[in-house]
């Protein structure tokens, strides 16, 4: 039994905030492509960036905002272009964004934070977004997170979003989310975004540590082809509109608080391993008896990223060789007499070496997860223990299926 | 002009070298199964293995011999085992063929080396190895090289097999060599193997020192799926009888020596990298511009290793978005506003933002590469300059089709 209850409304059902999406015509398609998260008060606020050294002129900006401002109010995020590799234009146009929503949200510029996720090379269409920003802002809503949900997908299949509900020194405290990125990545757009509201009160300092420590558990975690796009951002908001005393150091409520932030990361992120044309189940690996969480965290995503145990899934085939093989070249040393791998409920491997096991019936169990229930009972669960230590990770993925290909292989001139 | 020409007879064209291969029945397919390669008097020996913490019994007996004894004179492969997660019987197994091929060839065992490629988990079939070596052995001869390179494939659609000769204090040198490894990998087979043989005379610090750098320029810069095997090997040996002097220290003669050992091992892995069911090009990354060449290897490998770029290739888009994101997610710093991209003879970007070019002739430029001959001109370049120096490195990988897909998801109870 969790801590912790999950509520409807995603990003507004914390305390205190409004978000709104619209179609202000960015996106070719005509589909949503505007979205705005606001916060009654100043939030603090945090974030965890893609460390590319090409990167969009929306994440430097944001880095730069939260390096001198420890808060914000609102995120803008624009869907059909990157405003990546846009040069001093693509900055302009960035500024030139912040400050329009700031204009009319009637709050400082500092006090927004960007997004963008689209077509690498493309400015922002700013005729269109700057039409677009007063019925943006018009449009915000205590029950608006479905139609930010929406307006921040570019090619994924479904929209992600969660909100989970603890109590904290006897009241209510929310966390919420949104993000988009899917398994499947399409020509010129590749991009993880997350939006994470939370009404509690905390300090900077403190929401800082809980989002990285919680974006290595979820986001940083996850693999779906081993591209990590230009754009990549997670950002979180705390406005302490839950009223409970603010958290300012660790001890039983930071740990509550940073579980849930936690967990709320894991959905979204899993979500997005999941998501995808082609992907027909989600794989979990766990690593246990590594030295350290780091290690642990680093065979993981070494395994559930490989192409060959990928492709082994996708044909049903519970070949450990494969999984031996990635935990292997995974660059943490270890005796490999002491691997053990687990498929679902199979022991494949014990002390190093091939256990006899029943092959049919654990291909069945792959087939009943590519066939089971979205996101609720198609994970394919590989457990690896190495022997060195009490710590462990999880790490998540997909099958890679030849849609993969098509879709990825797909141009028109 | 090379400072080398090309010649016939893979690893029996150096002075002093036999070698064979065998159908010994390891295989179930029936198909030539087990190679020697044997040197008429002991060579130094250099070798390079994977570091898959997860490895078969033959690397480590390897990694022994020739940390105590940096010498050997022959070179046992068997393909259809992997004797890999086999255990303390595997380990025994080795041992054994190698006393078997020592006996039978009256030389000390410590002067055989050994490689497998096969199954995971599977030890090797030693009833029909045992009976194979008499034969294996009896049909030694010095224009076996071309056998040798059939007996040690599994997957690979062609053998890949090379001899380079120069002159060195006026004398002719040779280095021959041959490998296996395919650009798709089968369910439980993946390996990447290479011997190479030469006739100069080499110090053993040298030659290893020559053998590393060379690895580091070749056979570790390809990469298929990125999955590096627990049975990767590469041994070289040099025997001396080409009667040049002994080569003991770098300048002139070394360098030389060197840069053909390099050409060999460069031949061997492209080779490697081109082949493959599905793979309809070879792509060759080249890196300019770093601070240092370890910097450019580890770009460059990560943009041909991009299953992304892998993808657009095979799809015949020129998408250098893809290109530019990969080139920012290697983990090495440096200014997106130096980044130039250049296909073929199409330059994509430049100072960190994309020029317009001729779409339909890039797309037709790859899909003429798709189409050109093997190896000679089915070659798609990609050049990145980053703008931090002057050190340059090349990768070498190849494109992503659903082929690669459908062979690794193959699976049969």
């Amino acid at each position: 039994m969790s801590d912790w209850q999950e509520i409807p409304g995603g990003v507004t059902a914390p305390k205190g905030y409004k978000a709104a999406g619209i179609t202000a015509g960015l996106k070719p398609s005509g589909l949503p492509d505007l979205a705005l998260i606001f916060s009654d008060v100043e939030a603090i606020a945090a974030g965890v960036f893609t460390t590319s050294h090409v990167r969009a002129a929306c994440v430097d900006y944001c880095r730069q905002r939260l390096q001198s401002k420890h808060s914000a109010r609102a995120i803008l995020c624009n869907a059909g272009q990157a405003n990546a590799a846009t040069g001093s234009q693509g900055w302009i146009d960035a500024i030139e964004s912040a400050m329009l929503v700031a204009q009319t949200l009637n709050i400082p510029s500092e006090s927004v934070l960007l997004a963008s996720t689209g077509v690498i090379g493309q400015r922002i269409r700013m005729e269109a977004l700057i039409a677009g920003i007063p019925q943006l802002v018009n449009a915000l809503s205590p029950t608006g997170g479905d139609a930010a949900a929406q307006a921040i997908i570019t090619t994924d299949l479904v929209t992600k979003s969660i909100a989970l509900e603890t109590t904290i020194h006897d009241r209510p405290v929310r966390i919420g989310g949104i993000s988009k990125g899917s398994g499947m990545i399409h020509p010129n757009m590749a991009t993880m975004l997350a939006f994470v509201t939370c009404d509690a009160a905390v300090s900077t300092s403190l929401w800082q540590q809980m989002l990285s420590r919680a974006a290595d558990r979820s986001f940083n975690q996850i693999t779906v082809d081993g591209d990590t796009s230009t754009n990549d951002s997670l950002i979180a908001l705390a406005n302490g509109e839950s009223r409970t005393p603010a958290i300012t150091e660790m001890g039983a409520e930071a740990e509550k608080l940073e579980a849930m932030l936690t967990a709320v990361c894991q959905h979204l992120a899993k979500a997005i391993a999941r998501d995808g044309e082609g992907a027909t189940c989600l794989i979990e690996v766990e690593v246990t008896g590594a030295s350290d969480e780091k290690a642990a965290r680093q065979i993981a995503k070494t395994i559930v990223g490989s192409s060959l145990v990928k492709s082994a899934i996708f044909g049903r085939d519970p070949n450990w060789g494969r999984i031996a093989a990635a935990a292997g070249r995974a660059g943490i040393p270890f005796d490999q007499e002491n691997l053990r791998i687990q498929l679902g409920d199979f022991l494949l491997m014990e002390n190093g070496q091939p256990l006899p096991f029943d092959r049919p019936a654990a291909s069945a169990y792959l087939k009943a997860k590519a066939a089971g229930e979205y996101l609720k009972d198609d994970t394919v669960s590989i457990s690896v223990s190495i022997g060195n230590g009490s710590a462990s990770a999880k790490a998540w993925g997909c099958d890679l299926s030849y849609d993969y290909v098509k879709i990825n292989a797909e141009y028109t001139t």
